[in-house]
């Protein structure tokens, strides 16, 4: 067996999440299928982070053990071979790359570097439908950047994780969440951006953030109430879960 | 009757163009049906500039005589009207608001503004099918770049227009005509994005500028190669038509 590491791209709206489900498509169940059809096996893929139904990736990472093939593949020919597999899936392997025997796509993560996209405006959206959080109210950006600021560093994260997040601990070391603006055309609308960087989250730790930063936005809140709520390490003192359309994990980094 | 000036965003991939057809979905045709179920009258919309079949827009502009409603609405409650009257075609009424009578979206457009948006990688698009050009050769952007400044100007712009353009005159100015590169995060690819701007265009032109544009990128031309073909004025000396899929109409100006 040789271990791959694979870079993959997909549409959460057409997946009930990446984790393999029975009677839901899934995107590891895809990729699994992909794999079996390829290799005639049954076999594993493991994942840097699990993403939930609705949420999209530009840059998820997981590592499969492979059998040798009769004839020696490279990378661009293994990842050929597993997308062709893999239509019509929303899915597709960007990278297919070997590593050594003890690499976790997981454990071995350094950094993840998350995306939520907002788009600030009343009208219908015709193009960006679960692609974008559609927020209709007018949002302060200047109130929502320095909220975002309250949230970096390490805290503990109660604040914003959900009731079922299984992780043994509730610190976290934020290393960035930033909100920035794209493009603003009138009633267009602005596309706002939060980006956030981290070892590891909580469960819907990210989509919690943003939908407590929406509701400094849209002036409910005050900056400052965001660094109490986090400060009050309690999930009822925290904002409204923002939905996963909005959502993209961008990137997975790890040692050279 | 009442002018009304509507600011228009579609997603193209749902639509066989603008203009209305008798047996295949159209933009005007959705927008007038909709208006057809308001007024309860068949009233013709005129746009500035008709799209073809898979071009979206997020800035097109068309102007409509309505009728005097029984209660006088204000424009966000025209464009709610419409909007809720067009579920569920992928279009959406940004802005509704009253012209001059002597108003007229298309004669009276200063500038157009377009974008073309391509994504450079070799991997299958998992998220943004239909919304880019997948160019899956390695681009030489600098080169493009270099291309894209000899389209600038007052140019007869026959290399660059369809066969079946109506239009009087080849005779056009082009404002703006820049290469721009959108994030680059190596397998995962580069969007790399044409805008150009001009009070109106050729039938075609900018997809035909843009395939023109992606063999310098390709090496397969020089940028003195697209200056010759320019000055050739010859549509058999011109490039590929890129594919309707990455083309946005992104806005049009008026005189304030």
């Amino acid at each position: 067996m040789t271990r791959w590491r694979l870079l993959i791209e997909y549409d959460g709206q057409k997946f009930s999440g990446w984790q393999r489900q029975d009677h839901a498509p899934s995107v590891q169940g895809a990729i699994e299928g992909a794999i079996e059809k390829l290799t005639q096996q049954k076999i594993t893929i493991f994942v840097a982070g699990r993403t939930d139904s609705g949420v999209h990736a530009r840059g998820q990472v997981a590592h499969v053990d492979l059998p040798e093939f009769a004839k020696p593949m490279r990378g661009f020919e293994v990842a050929k071979a597993i997308n062709a597999l893999l239509r019509p899936h929303a899915v597709s392997i960007l990278r297919a790359e070997i590593v050594p025997d003890d690499f976790h796509a997981r454990y071995h993560a350094t950094n993840k570097l998350y995306e939520y996209r907002m788009l600030n405006r009343s009208g219908f959206l015709a193009l960006e439908k679960g692609r974008v959080w559609h927020c209709k109210k007018p949002l302060d950006i200047a109130a929502m950047q320095e909220a975002a600021r309250h949230l970096i560093g390490h805290h503990d994260f109660s604040t914003f994780r959900d009731s079922e997040c299984q992780a043994k601990s509730p610190m976290r070391t934020l290393d960035r969440a930033e909100i920035m603006v794209r493009g603003n055309y009138e009633d267009q609308g602005a596309e706002i951006i939060f980006a956030t960087e981290a070892r590891s989250f909580l469960h819907h730790m990210v989509r919690n953030m943003v939908g407590t930063l929406v509701m400094v936005g849209e002036g409910k809140w005050s900056p400052q109430d965001v660094k109490d709520a986090l400060e009050a390490k309690d999930r009822r003192k925290g904002g409204v879960t923002a939905p996963p359309d909005g959502l993209y994990l961008m990137r997975v980094d790890y040692p050279s």
